[in-house]
């Protein structure tokens, strides 16, 4: 097999640690396989050097912070190198640009456009390990540009694609998904395969492991992605197309997400299009909108109610503000106080009841749902933050992923 | 005017001191300069990157130290250009590569094959000054390679040809090049100019600022080259071409090399082709042999002697044993104790009598001439190291260099 690892930070975080990951790759390579590796900057590298840009301007420039950025990942893809030709494994160290990785020009949030994977796959067939440094390219004019948060990992994911590499593995401090956070919920299971789809809905599952960016990669470009540890020999989850998973579970995980704020519009004007007006100023100052629910008062007043991220919070309420200014909206009222709790499961899709099973296992434990929302994959449930743990227990124990 | 500005490790050893290189080339800029920046790796930065790769290998490979080490040219020009455009002048970071630097691929030795200066010239008009990151460039595979000792210097000189620039400023610690070392003869001035030969010839005046590398490149490309002190406002001194100086000095300086050893060949057999064999051996061990001196005793028989490095004694020794053993040399003696002291300056060419006067200098001091070699722009005398300083002192003073 042809496999791409990608070994994050805290992987790479001293001299040892990089000799214990030349260690892993010896592995894969004794076993047969042929390997690509993609590194991240030591932890605490890219701090370090933001930091030092920082001492010399609050808004650096960003063509230069790319070039500053770009340097940690190369200092430890050639480190890692070195250990694997000394243990007589020959390696070639190779920049993003080297790897043929050509971005988009926004600098620090560059998207990858195209992979020209010949010098990989030369070095690949002449027997050697390619070692890339990961969370960088170069746009069209040759300037060194970076991909932003996680962008080890999309180097990761679109190597593995642009190689048809039959798997793409993601090595860091956790060793893979779990039905639940194991924190609130120790019976928590790790889960051997997921959809991408599962995955995209269960993010909060994953904050810690993989961005919804890398999973969306993988799923366009159909890579086969397995998050593991770097610290221990224990198998990980595998990510994939659901066609690939045999048996699908009705629900997959419970997510839990405390950063939500719940907005309250009372007294709404009774005039079409003014929803529409309302969300449209919302999503032009990008705030991602998530939970939405409209009632009708007996009066005949409109209230609409609606989740946003808790540090979107201030930007929403200056928009309803000018809102309530205008006369359009009698009132508003925020409650932070509040948690969305969720279900996720491929096999709902072919369930009668999951929502019912749901409700009744939050009944059960006197837990008030305000809103609900659901898609074809997840049954999200908005609560009262003081009851978060308890409902994700209660969760995770109704649809037995104990089990 | 065109300048090329290069900054060592030291000038750019910390943060304040990166601030503080911006200000020099602000200072340039206003006096309606434009300015290109060439930049090493922060003082000690590289050393820590090396004692890394070590970690890993004895021998680690050359390739990847290449990528590892620019590194840290690049984060330095990063920065600068950062605080650059902070300050309100506009500015862009080159990597060696995005500057048109192509050389050979002998990794971690590569020399300058060539300069494609469009990009950099590009920047200038566009009225922006060009910081590149030193000691850096790419083979003509784009693998990244670097320079060796000294590689900043030598970017900055073969930018400063490449650009046709009006100067070449090298910044370090020290304020220019001294009559003689301040150390031993506090009397010692600065040099206002020099010519390329006389700086090649007084390489040891020069040692901790520049490489002969670099001055014979900028020989080469006919490079005004100053040598002066990021952390003081004083004029350098200016290396340039002989019609340059007006007022040709007799002496411009005298050096002194503790760094020599003698070799004393007794009783070489009377054959023809014997000095040449044995130079012979020892140029093809790379030993550097200086002052040669040959006599022919009463009984006939040859002595030859000659001065090594002190560091390729040693490796001399053996190959003198292997003459001696094959019969050719009757018996041998080391003398680690010499010293070299030279007289060096273009205005000897039409001046009579000067080795004479160097030769009373000495003699009024009871110093014993050992050995004695001399060259169009040179006259330089081995002696007992213990009177280095005293025969340093009275040839300064002979000469007037301290007028």
């Amino acid at each position: 097999m042809l496999i791409v690892q990608k070994f994050g930070g805290t992987s790479v975080g001293d001299l040892d640690r990089i000799q214990n990951v030349a260690n892993r790759v010896q592995k894969t390579v004794n076993e047969g396989h042929q390997v690509v590796v993609v590194v991240s900057a030591m932890s605490g590298e890219t701090n370090k050097l933001i930091a030092y840009a920082e001492h010399f301007s609050a808004t650096p420039s960003v063509a230069e912070v790319d070039m500053l950025l770009s340097s940690g990942e190369r200092v430890t893809a050639s480190l890692l190198s070195i250990a694997l030709n000394e243990m007589g494994l020959p390696s070639i160290a190779m920049t993003g640009r080297q790897a043929g990785i050509v971005t988009t020009s926004r600098h620090t949030k560059a998207r990858i456009e195209n992979i020209d994977p010949s010098s990989m796959q030369k070095a690949i067939n002449a027997g050697k390990i390619v070692v890339v440094a990961g969370f960088q390219g170069v746009n069209e004019e040759g300037m060194v540009t970076t991909l932003g948060r996680g962008g080890s990992d999309l180097s990761a994911v679109a190597i593995a694609g642009a190689l048809k590499a039959d798997l793409c593995e993601i090595y860091t401090d956790v060793d893979g998904i779990y039905t639940t956070d194991p924190r609130i919920e120790p019976k928590a299971k790790k889960l051997e395969r997921i959809s991408y789809e599962e995955m995209l809905e269960l993010a909060s599952l994953g904050a810690k492991v993989l961005q919804n960016r890398s999973v969306e990669m993988a799923k366009k470009l159909n890579v086969n992605l397995v998050t593991r540890s770097s610290f221990s020999e224990a198998e990980g989850t595998l990510i994939t197309k659901e066609e690939n998973i045999m048996e699908q579970p009705v629900v997959s995980g419970v997510a839990l997400d405390r950063n939500q704020a719940r907005v309250s519009l009372v007294g709404v004007t009774d005039r079409p299009g003014i929803a529409a007006e309302i969300f449209n100023a919302l999503a032009l100052e990008e705030i991602n909108v998530d939970v939405i629910l409209q009632t009708v008062a007996h009066d005949g007043t409109t209230n609409i109610d609606f989740t946003v991220p808790t540090n979107e919070l201030e930007n929403a309420k200056n928009i309803v503000k000018s809102f309530v200014e205008k006369g359009e909206i009698k009132s508003s009222d925020y409650n932070e106080s509040i948690a969305k709790v969720s279900i996720v499961g491929v096999g709902m899709k072919s369930h009668a009841g999951v929502a019912a099973k749901a409700f009744s296992a939050m009944a059960a434990e006197n837990i008030n749902i305000r809103m609900i929302s659901t898609s074809e994959i997840k049954v999200s449930m908005v609560i009262e933050d003081k009851y978060s743990e308890l409902a994700v227990r209660a969760l995770h124990s109704a649809f037995e992923l104990d089990k």
